[in-house]
This record gives C-alpha cells, structure tokens and sequence, in this order.
C-alpha cells in the first residue's frame, strides 16, 4: 500500500500573511521524491485544541504525519501540548532532554529553556549526530519546528525512514488549449483509470499552453498510458515531453 | 465582531511539490491588510468528495471562504461539483456564461469549453469591468481560479467587499534569546489577553535574536500593551520597534 502523508503547520504568521510558508513546501517535495503521497496540508492557528483536533485526525487519516513550528519556549508554543492532548497522555518532561539543555545553556538555563524538554508521555527521541535536537515522535506525528533552516535539518536526518516505491512522471507540453484537450483527456483516464493525470494550463508561457502530468508506482503502466496520449493527441500539438 | 476567513486550495500539483503555492499566500497578506483573519488554509487533492466536504466545514466555520484552482475544461477540475454538494444543490449550466463562452471562442467552443459555464444551482455571479469571466459565489465560498495572475485579478475586483476594522500591528526586535524573553511575554499576555502576541526566532540573523509582534484592533489597547512590554524588557535588548 503506498505511503501517505499529512502535514500541520501550526502557523499564526502564516495565516496573518507576515510569513510564507517554506516547509510544506520543502517536505512536499521531497516525499514526492521518496515515495510519499502527501494527501492535506493544514495551516492553522497557534491554539491548543485546533492543533490536538488536527493532529487526532490526521494521525488517523495518514500514515505519517508532520507538524512544523509551534515549538520553543514562549507562550505561543504550544504543538507539543496539542499532539500530547490528541493523543490523550499527559506532558512530561524528558530527562534526555534535560539534559542537553543542561549542558548547552548551562548556567544560563531557565524555567523557560527548560519547556523545551517537554514531550508527551511515551514519546520517542530520534536521535541523530547530525542535529543537535532529537525529534519528538509520537504515534506516527512527527515534531518539527517551523524555522526552516532547522526544519530541513531535522527532516533530512529522518528522510530515510519514509523511502517508499518512487512515483514515476511524465510532463507532456501541449500546444493546444485545454478546451480541445480535454477529450483526449478524458478518454486517456476513462481507459487508465489508475494513471493520475493533471492538466495545467500557462497563460504567458509563449512555449505551450498546457502541461500535461501522467504519474504512476509503475513505470511500464505509465509508458503505455503515455504512448496512449500520445497516439490520440492531434499532430504537431506536442511540444515536449519531459 | 471580526470577520475569518478560509482558504481551501484544491491543488495536486501542490501536494506532490510540483508547484509552490502562491494564492494563499496571496491571499492571506491582502486579507491581513483589509482586516481580515485567516482561521485556516487547507490544501487538498482534486476529489470531490474531499472538496465537498472541506467547502461544507469552511462555509460553517469561517464567515467568508474561497477555493483557488479545479475549475476549468479538464477531468481533474472539480471544484465546482464539491462546492455545490456542500451546498446540496446541482450543478448547472449558467446561461450568461455559455453566452460569454460563445462570444469567447466563436466557432471553436467545445463541450468541454462549456464545462466552465457550469456553477452550483443557485451560485451569484460577481461581474466586474476587469476581469473577462465573473467570480462564482456559492453561499459564502468565493470560487476563484489556480492560475495566479487570474486569481489576483479576480480577488482584486472583489476585495473591497472584506474590508473590515484594520489589525494593527507593532514589531519589537529583541536582542535576548526566547529563553530569557519567554517570561516577559508570559507575564505580557497575562495581564492582556486579548492581545496576539507571537514570538519569532532568528537564528541567522546579526541584526536581532527575536521578533516580537504584537497585534489588535484597538490601536490605543496596542500602544498600552507596547509600553508594557518595552518597560518590562532588559535595558539594551530592544534593538527596533517598528
């Protein structure tokens, strides 16, 4: 069964249009390229009960799911408490991580530096030389944080856990609109059901005018699905496949 | 009371990390601006099932909502069909959108053409002198297009509609760590609680260490809440308010 993913972005500076968002983005991509289906992102509010509701559903829905940002010491951070509620365990904090924040704060550690040693109960630490901060792993929610920097850190020191089979893709570019291929098509996916096929037209692009995508786990389906399209397209109205 | 908004973007294209979102972005920074709150963003894959069912919760929960992409001749667009189930109502083919489809394409209209004539039964059309096709509104979903010029323009024509009370907002740029600034916001947003305070680190940058922002509609409660955290901050951290 293939692998799919889900991703909560815990985002007031999102949502509030101060921040673009660069790691959804980031992880997007490269389960794509891992093998992994990302089937919803969420961005919502730094508040306690949406982010347990989402994290309750997603965890359900998906095989893996990711959080970003919410994550630190101030009063605004509250994603570990959020996966802990949707889990139904209480917060503790991790000796572990006690610990590392003892030796790097040392005698500057505060109550508040000491919040980032908070898990819920019966999380997992993985633990990687590569980051200096273990990830938190609860269920199949991942915690990450939202600086994008660290995000990416985090996630490539983990990104071998989600190796899965690779959806392969085609990009076929059309000089045709999309109103004259849409029977093509149409009829192309009436016939390969399972190809997943997108359409997407550009309006300034003077190269073409719609990118046609043809994905698929396996890559002989995906040939003939391709030679397919290709046999029913008019002449002359394929710029490039790619 | 404030006006929220939802943004659901039907977008395979961005779930398998072919294309970087660039509407909600969009979206959200105008929306900011005009006054309104952004409660959530969804992203997910061209199903109607799913489109259906996420325009049905967003109508519910949020005062305004807009889709961005699936509409348009192809297979894969299915917006239109989601938000009319959400709305219980059939789709149908609008007669002042097959009359500007025809004016459109003279001879060269296709069946699939007329696809985009179709909106839920009992949708608005929002006309303007600016854009070439009317905006669909449904209830409180407003239907705009994936193509991000489009999607501009349209919105554009239509934003004056969401004007509400402004937020204002102040940033106070901190040389201390999180660590040391997590008690001076807690002690912050106890004594105002109505105020949105985020914290936001920086960890490349020389200028400053944090970014504080404070956010409200009542721009005197604002300025009350600033002098209360500039005179609770240590000496010589404050690097900028602005």
């Amino acid at each position: 069964m293939p692998r799919t993913a889900g991703i909560i972005l815990v985002g007031n500076e999102i949502l509030s249009g101060k921040v673009i968002d660069a790691n959804a983005s980031y992880l997007c991509r490269e389960l794509r390229a891992l093998g992994v289906e990302v089937r919803r992102i969420s961005v919502i509010p730094d508040e306690v009960d949406l982010i347990a509701a989402e994290a309750r559903r997603f965890g359900t829905d998906y095989d893996v799911v990711f959080t970003s940002g919410g994550v630190g010491p101030t009063h605004d951070d509250v994603t570990i408490e959020g996966v802990a509620r949707a889990a139904g365990v209480r917060v503790i904090r991790h000796p572990a991580l006690v610990a590392l924040l003892e030796g790097f704060y040392k005698g500057a550690l505060t109550e508040a530096h000491l919040k980032m040693a908070e898990v819920p109960d019966g999380a997992e630490l993985l633990v990687d030389e590569s980051v200096r901060f273990p990830t938190i792993l609860m269920g199949n929610v991942y915690v990450l944080p939202g600086v994008p920097e660290i995000f990416r850190r985090k996630f490539d020191a983990i990104r071998e856990r989600f190796r899965d089979q690779p959806i392969f893709l085609k990009n076929v570019f059309v000089s045709i609109g999309e109103g004259i291929l849409a029977d093509h098509l149409n009829a192309l996916v009436r016939e390969y059901p399972d190809l997943l096929c997108g359409s997407y037209p550009e309006f300034s692009n003077p190269e073409y005018k719609v990118k046609v995508t043809l994905e698929s786990r396996d890559l002989a389906f995906l040939d003939m699905a391709l030679a397919e399209l290709l046999k029913r397209l008019p002449a002359d109205s394929v710029v490039r496949v790619a």
